[in-house]
């Protein structure tokens, strides 16, 4: 696996129990998951020699079955150096340009007739004003790769608002897309895992709760889902595994569209990802299977495990940036709770930064939210209040 | 943590969500918890050098919270070394001699008044021959050192069936006593986890089924358990924790007697471990706090979890042994029940060794049973019928 964070950290349980061999490239050794991988060398994923030695330097000198990852960084050059030494790389590249490339996304995506928010590529400021001009005023701009939580997403209502994108964009940079501002209700999100053989297994649509474009909260299910929409959520994510040929957890994220005049309530996809994905967090205790398990199963080509939910209701609320020196100081506090499952990501503190994630389940909603926010807030070092 | 063996390992996913720093003395490098232990020096329960560098030699020089174990094997010198550092030792020396000494525990739940079957320490060959005139010409004769998975057991109808070990306890060996044969309907285990502040949590009471003097199922919770035996059950094993001030976590297995004449039928205490435990390994998929967790939080001194269980019922099956190659080459097989937990210990196949467990959780117990024996079969290698 490439990439040494919080993901490939939560891999591990999967990893272990199942009695996989997990080898991560790691950023540093004290990245999230080198502080639990026994088998994480330190490396760049832009460097063709880091990877490849990953995949081939197991126990043994055994070279790896697979090689996947944990954020899609990586560039296509050296995952076809993988793939010519006869390592599987899953995702493949091919469908993993979805991911990287958000103009491939939107272009594949619409080819497949999946909804989408109207989008344009902007190659220039006058691309833009005129798709401005066309959608009312305002849109989301967005550079086609490197952005990630909020990161390369701005609302504009003049191109002027991203003179610094497009002159970057000139300079070599990502290229631009611009989209209309979808006028949603909320976000929701489909969590899948593929296997290359063609099985598809789908956990229960979720509710994103997103604050600064980083996800805060997830709801799980998605509460009082209209079942059409709900389906047309999963049609769409399936069509999108299917029409871009992923293997591994795919994660789409949607907007529900109420209706308007004769327009009915729908959804449109927002953003993908191509590995375990925030929204799936809850899956750890609240699912027979784990994105992360699941993503294993779904790379080495196993039978996929059961998505089904364990409880009526699932939260996770996100621990964003900490006021604490150590995460474990606020344990007894969080633990008095019994019924609250804590997820420490083994980072060093920094404002903004992921460093954790609770999740609680149970019958009753708004119990369950309101204790998974309690517990974010006490590890965010917080005195929460009622 | 002492012992590098497949508790360990099933230890690490809960420290890695806890945020903890987990630092095992295994026996080799290729250890079961080895494999997947960051922090993992090599060294002997035996020698106090090596225990010491454990709780010693942790990140930065840093001292270690808390000294806990996998198994009972510590000698008290060495336990006693450890707390004159600094470092608690949990359980503590004082509540472990009752899972290190059969005669030492038999004694204390006696004076405890919890129900025992009859039983006497044998120092010769004519106090067990005096025992077996005593109980009916049968009984069960036990090593009060050293024992388990049926090991230091035997049942005998005269002493010479033991006069090994008396030559070997005459020789420096351990003591022997002796038990009445008790007949007993099925066995029963009684998992609970108690802080030092004097917390306690139990689980659900289950059914092991033993082949061999070793643990092969758990059903969880035990099938058509009488209200009054279960409260007789977690009756003792509360009394057992409280009056040996056990920490961590305790698993008391005991014999479920049906009624017979005048006596009604009731439970007796067959076999404390102060450890995780074979019977509470389906916690990990069943409950919502596993035992490899709730065993941290009671030796850290942190509020319990909820052990409430996640489905109706959870059956746990182990492998013992294996004729495959690998056991990873039953995965597919094996992952072909989407509803399969599969927990390997990433162990060199041997036979009788136990090298993973599987459990399965529904609602119809038939069919949780035998997919849980079907999945086990196939991991030893077996093609399972019907």
């Amino acid at each position: 696996m490439v990439g040494g964070g919080q993901l490939a950290r939560m891999m591990t349980p999967a990893a272990t129990a199942l009695g996989l061999h997990l080898r991560v490239l790691v950023e540093s050794d004290t990245a999230s998951a080198a502080r639990v991988v026994v088998d994480s060398p330190v490396g760049e994923p832009r460097v063709a020699g880091h990877v490849l030695d990953l995949v081939s330097g197991g126990p043994g000198g055994q070279r790896a079955d697979v090689l996947t990852f944990e954020h899609e960084h990586i560039p296509a050059d050296v995952l076809a150096q993988v793939e010519a030494l006869g390592v599987p790389v899953r995702p493949g590249p091919e469908a993993l340009r979805h991911a990287q490339d958000k103009i491939v996304m939107r272009r594949r995506l619409t080819e497949l007739s999946v909804p989408c928010p109207r989008w344009a590529p902007v190659p220039d400021a006058a691309a833009l004003d005129d798709f401005l001009a066309e959608v009312g005023g305002e849109a989301v701009v967005k550079t086609s790769r490197g952005g990630y939580d909020g990161k390369g997403v701005r609302v504009v209502l003049a191109s002027a608002q991203v003179s610094d994108w497009f002159a970057a964009a000139a300079d070599g940079g990502p290229a631009l897309l611009a989209e209309e501002k979808v006028p949603f209700a909320r976000e929701l999100a489909v969590l899948l895992a593929r296997r290359p053989s063609g099985e598809i297994a789908v956990w229960p649509v979720v509710q994103t709760i997103q604050v600064d474009g980083v996800c805060a909260e997830v709801l799980a299910p998605a509460p009082d889902l209209d079942p059409a929409i709900e389906r047309q959520a999963v049609l769409a994510a399936v069509a999108v595994a299917e029409g871009i040929d992923a293997t591994g957890v795919l994660a789409v994220e949607l907007f529900e569209v109420p209706a308007r005049g004769e327009s009915p309530a729908h959804v449109v996809v927002n953003e993908l990802a191509m590995r375990p994905h925030n929204s799936g967090h809850w899956t750890i205790d609240g699912a027979v299977t784990s994105q992360f398990e699941q993503h294993l199963r779904a790379v080495l080509d196993l039978p996929l495990g059961d998505p089904a939910p364990r409880a009526r209701w699932s939260v996770m609320a996100n621990v964003l940036g900490s006021s604490l020196e150590r995460l474990t100081d606020a344990l007894p506090a969080v633990a008095a709770d019994p019924g609250v499952r804590v997820h420490l990501y083994g980072k060093d503190i920094r404002p903004g930064r992921k460093l954790g994630h609770v999740t609680v389940c149970g019958d009753d909603l708004d119990d369950v939210r309101a204790r998974a926010a309690r517990a974010a807030a006490l590890l965010r070092g917080e005195t929460p209040g009622g």
